[in-house]
């Protein structure tokens, strides 16, 4: 198979060759258990501290403040179930429509089988959280609002630091799933009134298999799973070293370079947009195009099917992707293009193109010249755009 | 450090060779999401697959009843809290007093957090279930039992078929903690009437990270982490797959080997045992000389802290261990001595020794070799057994 042009970051990233490095000697000999007594286990432990500090320090947070776990996924699981376990029957909850399923599943799962209370807020067609209808949800002190940091779909930024103070002051607490803004735009929970924040590893060139969550101080959630006295408590089962190790890693890696990079990733990102903008017709940005992470590119193609488009794509080696690949499979239209009031047949064409900083002008070029032909041979064919053609 | 003598391979092994070798290009260049639409990630996918049919083939299971999880923790907790979740009031719990505690404390705590009714059987001066106390216990449609195959600190096995079978005519479920009995003793499935089975990669030569749970056909629980689409709507979350893919390797190394390999462990832990139960005065075995599982070890010296052996142990590069590494840090004798009835002085002096593949006969030399000097030195300063010395 030949080298694949890979824009779907978004999904899953390379783990960085660096990141591998650290990883290396923990999978290989210094295979202890850091909760052991003997040096060979124990001295593992410093090791883990220090990833501890990596990813605090990206976040602007204390070390205490950060948990290890499993998955992004488990982060935010353990974010909101922690708190409902916490807070009990009182609880309700506050989110958006176009929340990752870790947060949205999870949310109607409470609501359906919990009976928690749940308000799901707007976003515009632009992608913007309606602020109006946020202003107006029940907030208190049994309240956990959760919404997004930036859109998994569309990259659309959420003004995470105002609608935190927003909470705050009305004495609720404030969940972001953080998982596609990490490494990708400035975060600073010493400054933000955020209380819990989850990343996911495999989103910023550290392996799959790891996340974290930020929990700051005093904010008090019961675990999710229980059992040994790892992670302080809140996440039993020994660690899986070399992963956090790697994600440490990644976590000092994209603050020595994420702000230079984010600008290099936003160039190639603009000029991928504006070209396919204008070489294909009837093609639409989707999310607003300033307040959006830098690595983002969400287009439609109106009259085709985004699966098609993918196809073709992936003939000539360049990934890219619909929704959300935690729904894959799902016959229905994004939930995040709905939300936004996309007509049926621009949300079913709608394309993602998800950059890092190992995307290449290269691939850029490849990719504007690939994909207007693909999208002529798909409109020629397409029941939709031409009436004489076959049904 | 010099090489070191590694005898607690029941806290977590080397990752076997090959198992890593098996993982590296899902840390190098295969990197997709297997969900994604395209090839690169897509293909990714038949690996999991393989993975799944190889950790069923040990197991005596069909590949659609294993869950992937991030270790052997969650895959106890979820069995059992999505059982409750699923059952919910109606629930009792059934366990034994020496469970691991990812199954201990989670009971404990739906028991104390949700009142979910819980019995805790017995074992005897062996380790052995106290099985007249079980068969009293309460066992109805909405029951979960829960035992351990095989105990973590003293290897001794419960006689789970006679067991599940006792379950089942009695219309309730049966959970297992396998973590320390698969790829060391014969598991089978489909013969034996278990619902679930969980188990922990890094306990047979794959990483951290990862673990499996077995749920028959047919038994229905709900998930933990709740999400994405991912392993049957049963644990959200991008998948673990470099883990998964040694996970399953590991599977079928250990099926390809493992009976010879427990005859051969089990000679030089047998050999191990004689030694120092003769050269060592004071000395006892604990747990069951033939119920137990052929690489563990566990014997008291008494009068000494276990500790202190450790310690002078780990001097000598020689690994071993108290209790569980997942109860480190606790002043506590370990819960399984005290439900063994062993006095304080001699549950406080339990020392584990727990073999793998990959030791070696000179290894047990040298920890011959090197044990009774430690006790000797050590009972010369214990105030319990010189009254004469200083308190």
């Amino acid at each position: 198979m030949a080298e694949t042009i890979y824009l779907d970051n978004n999904a899953t990233t390379k783990v960085a060759p660096e990141v591998l490095e650290e990883m290396m000697p923990f999978l290989r000999d210094r295979y202890g258990n850091p909760s052991s007594i003997h040096r060979f286990g124990g001295l593992v432990r410093s090791h883990i501290d220090r990833a501890r500090e990596q990813v605090a320090a990206l976040l602007g947070a204390h070390p205490d403040e950060i948990t290890f776990t499993g998955c992004g996924s488990e982060s935010d699981n353990l974010a909101i179930q922690g708190f409902y376990r916490r807070h009990g029957s009182a609880t309700n909850i506050v989110t958006s429509m176009v929340e990752h399923p870790a947060v949205r599943s999870l949310c109607r799962f409470l609501r359906d089988h919990d009976g928690v209370e749940l308000t799901e807020i707007n976003v515009d067609h632009e992608g913007l959280l309606r602020e109006d209808e946020f202003s107006r949800a029940k907030i208190g002190p049994h309240t956990l609002v959760t919404l997004m940091w930036a859109n998994n779909e569309t990259g659309v930024l959420f003004p995470i630091k105002k609608l935190a103070e927003t909470v705050k002051a009305a004495g609720g607490f404030f969940h972001t799933d953080a998982v596609q803004a990490v490494g990708k735009v400035p975060i600073n929970c010493a400054g933000d009134p955020v209380d819990m924040l989850a990343l996911a590893g495999h989103k910023l060139h550290a392996p799959k298999g790891v996340g974290a969550l930020y929990i700051r101080k005093g904010v008090k959630i019961s675990p999710l799973i229980i059992g040994g006295h790892q992670e302080n408590g809140l996440r039993a089962g020994t660690e899986n070293v070399a992963a956090i190790v790697g994600l440490g890693k990644a976590c000092a890696m994209a603050q020595a370079c994420f702000m230079e990079e984010a600008t290099r990733v936003k160039n190639m990102r603009d000029r991928l947009e504006r070209a396919l903008l204008t070489s294909c017709r009837d093609a639409k940005r989707n999310g607003h195009e300033g307040l959006r992470l830098p690595n983002t590119c969400n287009i439609s193609f109106e009259f085709i099917e985004g699966e098609a488009i993918l196809l073709l794509l992936d003939e000539k080696n360049i990934a890219a992707s619909s929704g959300s690949a935690c729904t894959t499979g799902s016959l229905e239209p994004s939930h995040v293009m709905r939300a936004m009031g996309l007509p049926y047949t621009l949300a079913h064409s709608s394309t993602r193109f998800s950059l890092s900083r190992y995307t290449t002008e290269a691939e850029i070029d490849a990719v504007v010249r690939a994909l207007p032909p693909i999208i002529e041979r798909l409109r020629e064919i397409s029941p939709y755009s031409n009436p004489a053609g076959p049904q």
